[in-house]
């Protein structure tokens, strides 16, 4: 997998910054950070990470993968639900830890397993000094008990 | 700091997830993560940590603070290069990991230290089996050299 991508080590830091060679700076999970935005209507959908075979295969499928590191293992998002992401553009980030994936989600248009459409569905609230959470109301587009039974 | 925020320990599954208490998931670290998202034209910014000290003080104060994991210290964001970020709205996600803050990203417009908009200015590409970056064009609202001179 390493092949694939070139070591940051091997690149000084404008080059890593500023250059045209891919060198994803993994951590020391092997783990990139990955944002998931709608191409259409520009909302962030979720956050999730990516090790080397995760990145490789959204470059090479077009389909977002990501890791999960609950399970431990390569995660082909909407594999089980049918909310797969079409990847429009795939960017990374100045220092290269980060990357952007514009994407058109398929199946009922829900990136999040609540069944909305974005993860980021509450909104923080500070009435007297208390942080909350409110809903913004998003709607479920599928019910994920019948969506996630076994 | 701990007080402020509910501690996630002392929740369900399903209270993380739908409920309306904010308890945010610190990782091992102490660190959320934390996507910055134009308000305005819905571009993502950046990406950062913050601990529970950023995430209060952006919550009490309408503007952006992270935790630099390179200086081990709150990063003020702007606070030397004068390209704060005032906060329009504040959003959680599903398993209350990550942060969501829609900005009016003030100065010259640049989150990104090399003086562009965004950090994500690069775009991924794979011609021939070969990945790739290449420049999206965006130009440079300030001059880095000149902002972060000591």
């Amino acid at each position: 997998m390493s092949s694939f991508f070139t070591d940051p080590a091997t690149l000084d830091h404008h080059s890593i910054d500023e250059g045209n060679i891919l060198a994803p700076r993994f951590d020391a999970q092997g783990l990139v950070t990955a944002i998931a935005q709608d191409a259409t209507n520009h909302r962030v959908l979720m956050l999730a990470f990516m090790n080397a075979e995760a990145l490789r295969l959204t470059i090479e499928t077009g389909i977002a993968h990501y890791y999960s590191r609950s399970r431990g293992k390569i995660w082909k998002k909407g594999e089980s639900s049918g909310e797969l992401q079409r990847v429009v553009e795939l960017r990374v980030d100045c220092d290269q830890d980060a990357i952007l994936l514009l994407v058109e989600q398929q199946g009922r248009g829900a990136a999040c397993h609540t069944g909305r459409e974005s993860c980021f569905y509450r909104i923080v609230t500070n009435e007297g000094g208390t942080p909350a959470l409110a809903d913004s109301g998003e709607p479920r587009l599928f019910d994920p008990a019948e969506v996630y039974k076994s």
